[in-house]
């Protein structure tokens, strides 16, 4: 994990309008090539402790599989006991932090990105980001959209293919596009 | 394919609570690795033909594109005429059984496996599966996305990006998240 | 990129029923070998121009981050100052015209190829695809997928998730599975 303090890097980071720099453009190419590099590689454990390394901060038993991407690393922080299924993507120009306990179905995508929605002004390339939390023991089914700025509280789970596009708090079950409280989950 | 006796994969497979056991992350990991070598194989029929090997059984004129995955591959049984596009995902921890002239566009997921919703139930790695059935004539179009348990009937087709959440008979279209019935295929 | 002057493959292109043919095959073989071989470039700006020329056409500001598959690449043209995010799918059986200052976010799916909805007829292979075409100024946001036949004006931006089954105007946000428009953007 690189730690960059150029500015624009750190605007984008903490959710402020920013231009890509030249660090923020080669952090992604370094995150780029480490990642085709990373993908290549058939010992297991050595794939995953590959992919740590340019993560932000991993806690013990951490576990994904194949085809994890991101765009930086080092703004993912990921609790204990995570668990990520194939193909999970964590757009993380802004941070994201994932509590203990967490299980990501395949497909799962997390993106902190946004862009100016006036054509104009995107075209500019101004981008912003929106940082994801999620807490503990949350349950996200495959496929999952987890949209710029969205907090989910503890023991949240998210059925497949649903789209969050707003934040929710503990012991509820999402599903749908956009995704609604279908139940709260009693507790024990 | 290799078959395996482990108490721990015939729970899976038969869609009874289980913990995973040496065998089931052994199997996991060899298929993985099977996985990521035929990735490489840039002989289209010894891909092709590598990727059946893994599977329990797959028919004549049988088809698929890159970036297909599986848990397992030996939970998997594919009827003959069988065309899948690019990046398609069955998770078989439980059965996976498509009939004869199936046609899957690219990203389609089958997902057996279901966690607890209870957090502390989840937390102790308990999972379960439901097996998955898709009859003859089925048409899973881009980006749907089965959950465990389903069967679909014969003449089947589902709209991109569809979320099937439960059963459907024959003769169906189904569209939307959660997909219902669009209306029904006239037989000719 | 590969000019096919093949009958099979002029009349998959114009929107006409089909067959695949020897030469249709022979395409997707080798666009398939040349993007499992372009996945393996780790220098950012070849891995680019090889992919650019696939492609029938892309302006000047050409920017696509790993994972862009297409079926075939030449029947895709695509304007000056493209983003494309991780894992954009493009299946080009029928025209996919992208025009300037368009934006794709992750696993954005264009899809031209159409099936017969009748099972009898769908086994016999027969195809069709229908031509998607994509305004200036464009945002796809991540997971969006594109129907055959659709055509967006300038201006709009598509919301994480969505499935877009029809055309729009311009200046619209669209959401949704079945994407609908959620407002207009106003002229500034």
């Amino acid at each position: 994990m690189t730690v960059t303090n150029d500015a624009a890097f750190t605007a984008m980071t903490n959710g402020e309008w920013y231009f890509d720099s030249e660090a923020t453009v080669q952090q992604r190419n370094e995150t780029r090539l480490a990642l085709q590099k990373a993908g290549q590689i058939l010992d297991n454990a050595t794939r995953m402790a590959t992919i740590q390394k340019l993560l932000g901060h991993t806690g013990s038993d951490f576990f994904i599989e194949t085809g994890f991407e991101f765009s930086f690393g080092q703004n993912i922080s990921v609790g204990d006991h995570f668990y990520g299924n194939r193909n999970v993507l964590i757009c993380d120009e802004g941070r994201v932090t994932i509590g203990d306990s967490c299980k990501f179905g395949p497909g799962v995508s997390l993106l902190t990105p946004y862009h100016p929605l006036d054509p104009t002004e995107r075209a500019t390339k101004k981008e912003i980001s929106g940082a994801i939390t999620i807490g503990n023991h949350v349950w996200l089914g495959a496929n999952v959209t987890v949209l710029p700025g969205v907090s989910l509280g503890n023991n949240v789970v998210v059925g497949a293919g649903s789209v969050v596009t707003k934040s929710y708090p503990d012991n509820v079950i999402l599903v749908g596009n956009p995704a609604r409280v279908l139940r709260e989950i009693p507790a024990k």
